[in-house]
């Protein structure tokens, strides 16, 4: 319509009734399909773009296929492998997945199925020759169907097996039922089996060959990047909360639009079924670049799982932010310093972890940016315990102190991260990053503030008869 | 070892060597072996009974196949179906799935698929025919194969494609190549298509058909139950907050236990993965009891991440709890009656959208408890602003402020979920529930307690020249 209109001839037909409507629509149509055509085109651009082992993926899967299929085409007619090759290329269709973790996941559970289940409805029909009569051998051949498909499909709703084994339940329960099924018909019963899993395993391995040798996409490594990266965003909107939440003009407006960098958090909350999924697989990798087999995967749902914990206080802070009425500067300003040096430093801590996590190395330079944040916390507690806004009005007050309080425990998750991250360390025996150990500290301007304010602020809460030293807790000194 | 052990026998031969090892081990395998068997029993007889649908499903999986096979058994051989057959059983095998949305959108892809790129193969195959030569068919096919396999391959990576024709595209790379590979050998192509077409729909109607008409389980029902009962798990966390930090002992410690009640809130927060294949799945669904075909399922995503909104303050209030210190009596007792409204009256209101929700009644009870709530938190906001604390440290009484900010919060998130459920009820003609309307109030001790605490402080906010009647916003007030 829009392009009808655009043009001027098409004008003219406008009110003529059913067949203006149809010349219109056959004048807009070619535009449109063209305009869709553009759109697919562009989506598809992007997806090749973003990530281009996608095209190289696709391009995988279309080599394994014909590899199959010219395999097949190459043998004498009814010689060898004969119409069941078609087993081969159904294989390599239904396992050839994204990732070598995937690909393997399914690829083994067939083939591992395929050689179980095929034997055993040979047995079931022989014993069904043997003891049933005219009558009785299909109806006992349909009980034992009947049986195995009900038992194969209830044990789908195991966790466990759900989780791990689910394709080989659904062949289980394929090949039994086709191989008893036909061996009923032509009595080689014995001979199917075995081509069934000599061309499952011919489509299976090529599958399983091509996805690890080709411009393999690992998914361990992908669990790698997203639980590293997922890290690294939490930092991102610690530094971006610090920003928007301290650095106001006079008018109470942001300095700078910090917006995007703040709102990272928001997909770390709900990354555990991805995670979870990516873990699963990960299980069936055999080890690859810096990863051994077995690697200890599932301590990287745990480090998901602190992760999650600190986005959930991220996203505590950040109702704070979105409501319209600030308190009042002056409030803000007492506890600003410290507030910003949490801020600042664990959103350091954060994005240094991340990279350690990132390069698989033990770096320390995230324990002295999660002590300085810490001694921040206590400075925090410090000033909130010593009574600085006495003479505020208590409903001024308590956004700000809201906020601090929300800070404090901001520190205690990271340090839960790091917890999780120094167990996963060492169950997967990182490195230890030498040429970063002795680099630090870096004294960058604002890393200089932060130490400054640490300085003093470590010398007021070790004072004796302070009694604090003994880490960060919230509330923990209320009852002091 | 433990059973071995227990015997007076074998304890003769535990220092024997490898020989008694052996022989304690023979002792204790068939014991172990039948411990495990009992274990995996005890976790099957829990699975069935939590959820009697799947041990039905089980039977119908059953039922399936085996009607499939007896309808290959009783055609005469090679007539017909012959060996295509296998791709009756299959079919069934590969697209049986739990709830109806899930087998309707196998089955459907499949069937599509196996339509659309069956005559495709046959005109790819035609065209090689036309122009090929000896050497040149097998080439072309093969490039064929390749390309379609290829860009199939990419589409699954398009966000939509994926969510709701990833199988679709399966299957259509995998018809192809066995259509135009087969078809290369025998010359019968088109009868082979058209055989192909055919017992796939054998099977797939027989799949669908059974997993419709026998007790059938809708995965859309599924959906509406799990969103109404995350929003119910939500209101008892409510209440358990309620009781579990205002009711306390001389010593500090909770009254009652409502640990079990308080922690439902936490699977709640993770409820996205889950929601969203629920939802692709229940598109596919017919009409079926009180939803109709094209039920807004994409609505009950909305109410979910309204939920999830809730349970993300819910997780920030509870923090509050998990440290070991609290703040002062005295000074949570001073807020402790609007905090406590808030907690019942959210909780109450929670429970009541559930219940509407789950009814699919328009029921204006849960309105009624909003209103009750919205009015507990202004009277709490003007307890915060009206300085009842200008005496009290403090570091003592942030904590309690920071709890009434958050269940200020609270009754946001529960307006925001009472909107969403308001326009799922609107595009889904939920029916009033006149019995329930009417009804209402029902004046129960609690509720009577929060009357009255309403009406007070109703009438405190609603002076002239307070000016703070339009509606509950966190922190609103502190600019007035």
């Amino acid at each position: 319509m829009t392009y009808a209109d655009n043009d001027g001839l098409a004008n003219g037909g406008s009110g003529a009734g059913p067949f203006g409507r149809v010349l219109r629509w056959m004048k807009a149509a070619p535009l449109k399909l063209w305009d869709k055509v553009v759109e697919v085109a562009t989506k598809a651009k992007k997806l090749g773009k973003d990530d281009p082992r996608r095209i190289v993926h696709s391009g995988k899967v279309g080599l394994a296929l014909t590899l199959v299929s010219l395999f097949y085409y190459f043998r004498p007619i009814h010689e060898g492998f004969g119409v069941n090759a078609m087993w081969a290329i159904l294989t390599v269709a239904l396992i050839f997945e994204y990732t070598v973790g995937g690909t393997l996941e399914r690829g083994l559970n067939r083939m591992v199925a395929t050689i179980i289940a095929g034997p055993l409805a040979v047995g079931a029909h022989h014993i069904t020759t043997l003891w049933g009569g005219e009558v009785a051998e299909p109806v006992l051949i349909g009980f034992f169907v009947f049986v195995v498909a009900a038992i194969m499909t209830f044990l789908r709703f195991f966790p466990l097996l759900k989780a791990r084994h689910d394709y080989f339940l659904v062949i289980f329960i394929l090949t039994y039922s086709l191989v008893s099924v036909s061996g009923y018909r032509d009595y080689e019963i014995l001979e199917m089996a075995h081509i069934r899993i000599s061309t499952v395993a011919v489509g299976g391995c090529t599958s399983i060959m091509i996805c690890i040798f080709i411009c393999p996409v690992w998914i361990g490594v992908d669990l790698h990047n997203l639980v590293a990266s997922n890290i690294d965003k939490l930092g991102n909107s610690m530094e971006g909360f610090g920003s928007e939440y301290f650095d106001r003009q006079e008018n109470g407006l942001p300095l700078s639009d910090n917006k995007s960098l703040l709102k990272q958090y928001i997909s770390v909350l709900t990354s555990k079924g991805p995670e979870d999924f990516m873990a699963n697989l990960a299980w069936w990798e055999p080890g690859h670049g810096k990863f051994k087999f077995r690697h200890p995967w599932k301590k990287y749902l745990n480090v998901g799982a602190a992760s999650r914990q600190c986005a959930y206080k991220i996203e505590a802070l950040n109702t704070y932010l979105n409501n319209e009425v600030q308190a009042p500067a002056e409030i803000r300003d007492q506890i600003q310093e410290p507030c910003k040096n949490i801020c600042i430093e664990t959103g350091k801590a954060l994005k240094e972890l991340a990279t350690a996590l990132q390069k698989m190395t033990l770096s320390s330079s995230a324990d002295h940016h999660i002590t300085v944040s810490k001694a921040a916390a206590e400075s925090l507690m410090s000033l909130l315990r010593g009574g600085i806004w006495k003479d505020a009005n208590v409903i001024e007050m308590v956004p700000s102190a809201a906020v601090a309080l929300l800070l404090i425990e901001v520190v205690t998750s990271v340090e839960k991260i790091a917890e999780a991250l120094h167990e996963l360390a060492s169950a997967a025996d990182f490195k230890t990053d030498k040429g970063q150990v002795l680099a630090e500290p870096v004294v960058s301007e604002e890393s200089d503030q932060s130490h400054f304010a640490i300085t003093i602020h470590n010398s007021t809460e070790t004072l004796p008869g302070n009694g604090s030293s003994d880490g960060i807790k919230v509330l923990s000194l209320v009852s002091t």
